[in-house]
């Protein structure tokens, strides 16, 4: 980064705590407030209005999510301030950063005066964190099954960024990777990169005997039709954003066990993904930076 | 292929022969014209007519490209019949298949009532060609680099489909692949995948040590503020479409070979190539029945 | 297999339990005896003299390994019988087959007269072993890393088969790996792999910035020269037989975690295991039967 | 290296000659001699006598292989010297590193009290070699195939280093890989690293549907009972040392091409294989310098 930044981190769990490591090593002025992990009770009091210096910031950090309804999600504190008295506390024309920002939430910015962004709405932040999604699939099925990943015929249904990234690392590690997606285009993709491609609508046509079946698409495709079709004990592991893709009755009924996995960078790996986030806040101060000196010109 | 079809191929080249071999393997009637190497003159001769049973025809199917200026395409034949003369032989409602439809052609067919379709328009055809051209990237610079690419520097610059495919197959073979490219988020993929990420804009700013630059960017992405950071006797690879990517001048200026390789999927692998027709051929016509059958209901 | 067999398996694990259900998928005639996990106590208690079809079988299967001392290895079962019990109920001639043979049991078959083959000592077994090894190794090592194994630079110690394996799959999921070894010979090998190659001499000249340090060298290589060279922090995974590579003491006062995981195959992947073991089993008794013809001509 | 040399390289190809500009990058004093491309008549015909300088010697490197009968290999150089005009220019207790040393070669050394050491017989120089051989390999196989190597079942004969090493590289660029070896340990290895395997004995049991395949194995293990297995116009490339692995007249009878590639290292990639003899011959002149050391204690 050109110049040293004020950096207030408010909220947030243990990526967010790396994050305000990474950015301290790089220079920056960094505060954290509400992400106190084990401070004593009569500390975490006395922290409970929000601290003076927090008008001063160049920059305020706010967690991913950024809110437990109307409070700050702050998983780490004993104190969950709410939100508006956050941007109390902050002055019009200050730039916030936030992730999954919802409608309350942008409603406050704009009450206030304040420049809201969400770094989850980012695309470079979306392709990045599939790596750790990724990781964290693989993990969970080398714990869970009985066989090696090196040889057993694996299926992906759907074939996005998170499919493609644990498509390849499946593959990379001796599994026989099919890939089910709804357009020819996609199969044809996942044919280009050495995988057997499915059409979604031919799943329930035949008995798929795969031990592992991972899931990416956020939308019912595994129903009843298709999921008698896996044999029993079959894995049936779900990384579709809630309420993920799979009949989870019809899934108990056919004896198939059902993992649904979210939010797996901050849990499999909080450094990685404080990692991707640190370079997509930098992606949008710099961004902001240029626009300001084209605004100036 | 649920049933067989009358299909006539007219003019091409050895991929569009392939082609004929294929669908004649899978049991349609397959039907040649202007597509015989090799014929006596006499018997080419007998054939300038287009033939009677073109009427009864299921689908024709013209090259790629179906023309050249106001011709068939059919560098195999020793005649060039024009393009009308074909159209004059078909009867309206007749389904012609076609490679890089230009408007010429697309008025004919209006003029005759013919239902004309682009398979050069599929995208699945255009993700299934990334594989032979991507091979055939590696295949002009094994032949041409007094290196290997094991352990080999080398710049792939766009990250689309080939840029893709052929920066996956260096690295496969053990080159050091940076992706250069324009916007955060192809970076983050190309990083994603294993690669150096550099963004496009950067290029100029340090020497590039590569012995090789693959180009898949049909814009003047490789000028002369880029190319004199190039060592001498780098190879520039061209991958993109006419005009490509390169400042040529300033290029030889460089002491930097080019070159543009075109149509490579044709060249280097004409009978992978006829088989990416092939099966975007199928999907066209399967996707026309069950059009025709919803149609019908 | 040619013809079914009559065979006996004796003690052992979920991996032997999983043999036994291979074997007689197979067409085998299968028994088993003190690989009763959970059997009412009477029942154990009524199998507590070796079974006389014991002198039938074509071939009895002893675990991995046979003997605890000079007890039957029997952990799934609720007694564990003298070996010399076992052998008293065979008949001269048979064949027994047992992993990690000690001079204890070969003593038995041979006062027996009885045909004792290792299948621990079978070279095509030690290889695909070292798959489940190394899967193990990559599940351990996400398991207990705050960043993703992509992009993480890692030290793999030793370049045999396990080291191969692992190293290569380390790889494939995007680590930088470096592989120190003694020989220029297996540097090299590493090298063409694709890895960076370091003398393992010379690993105590530099600090290694690895977060992961996997070790397969079963002799002291990682000792108080090297420990203080890697990061706090940085896990240890010892992959070596008993006593291991690593100096504990001395990592400790480094404040580096170890993590010493010794029969990972039967852990990790108990069916993948039992097929190996099963392949292995079948090539014994191929050979047997072909150097038995040639005996007979 | 430590210090800087006084090096002669005398005769040699392209190979040699990227040598001498790789060790003068190194800061030593290198002379060449029989190695001038080019050299016009006159120059050539005072070059004829060995030069003085040569005596004064810290490494004579002479190229691979050393000799054509009695002459000094010199293909670059209009004139071919006796190699005992070379060593009678030479002083007892001089260095010579050779390639291939015969025993007309180390007969000579040995009259003229010269330390002879073939660079040729160090193991991490063949290792080191699998890779431009490999991708030799690779580049013939794409010029000839008329289809991708993606997707093409391809069968390897052979595990060894080059055997492996071209597997890998096919399998990395989409092919199925097959091999096939003598041994269940090899095969257990090949399926370790994700190939088929199949034992050598069984190729000529059954069709063999490949349209490459790549043979390592330098004895007779294509014959005239495996080879009719392959289909008409299979590409066969006999990467064995001569006389190769293959019938030809087998092969000629049964319509298959073979191509007898050898000494791919320097045709395809000639600064690689240079760079390869520069690091085995670094090698060779530290372990000298260690056992003069303890041989001076």
């Amino acid at each position: 980064m050109a110049c040293a930044k004020n950096i207030w981190l408010l909220g947030g769990d243990r990526r967010q705590a790396e994050l305000a490591r990474l950015l301290a090593m790089d220079g920056h002025q960094v505060h954290t407030w509400a992400l106190e992990e084990g401070l004593p009770a009569e500390e975490a009091g006395m922290a409970r209005q929000p601290p003076d210096g927090l008008a001063q910031a160049d920059c305020i950090i706010l967690p991913l999510p950024a809110a437990d309804g109307t409070a700050l999600h702050s998983p780490l504190s004993p104190f969950h301030p709410a939100l508006r008295q956050v941007f109390d506390a902050l002055v019009p024309g200050q730039l916030v950063l936030a992730g999954k920002v919802d409608p309350g939430l942008r409603a406050l910015a704009q009450e206030h005066g304040v420049q809201l962004l969400d770094y989850f709405a980012r695309e470079e932040l979306a392709v990045a964190n599939a790596v750790p999604t990724a990781e964290g699939a693989v993990q969970i099925a080398m714990e869970q099954l009985p066989v090696t990943l090196h040889g057993a015929p694996v299926l992906v249904v759907g074939f996005g960024r998170i499919g493609q990234a644990t498509a390849l690392r499946l593959a990379a590690l001796g599994a026989q990777v099919t890939v089910a997606a709804r357009r020819w285009e996609a199969l044809a993709w996942a044919q280009a990169l050495g995988f057997q491609g499915l059409l979604l609508s031919q799943l329930a046509q035949e008995p798929r005997p795969y031990p592992l079946v991972v899931n990416t698409v956020p939308a019912l495709v595994l129903g009843k039709e298709v999921l008698p079709r896996f044999p029993a004990g079959c894995l049936i592991l779900d990384l579709a954003s809630k309420p993920g893709g799979v009949d989870r009755c019809a899934a108990e009924r056919c004896g198939l066990p059902v993992i649904h996995a979210l939010s797996l960078p901050g849990k499999v790996a909080p450094v990685t993904a404080a990692a991707i986030l640190q370079t997509t806040i930098y992606h949008m101060l710099q961004e902001l930076e240029q626009s300001g000196k084209e605004d100036a010109t």
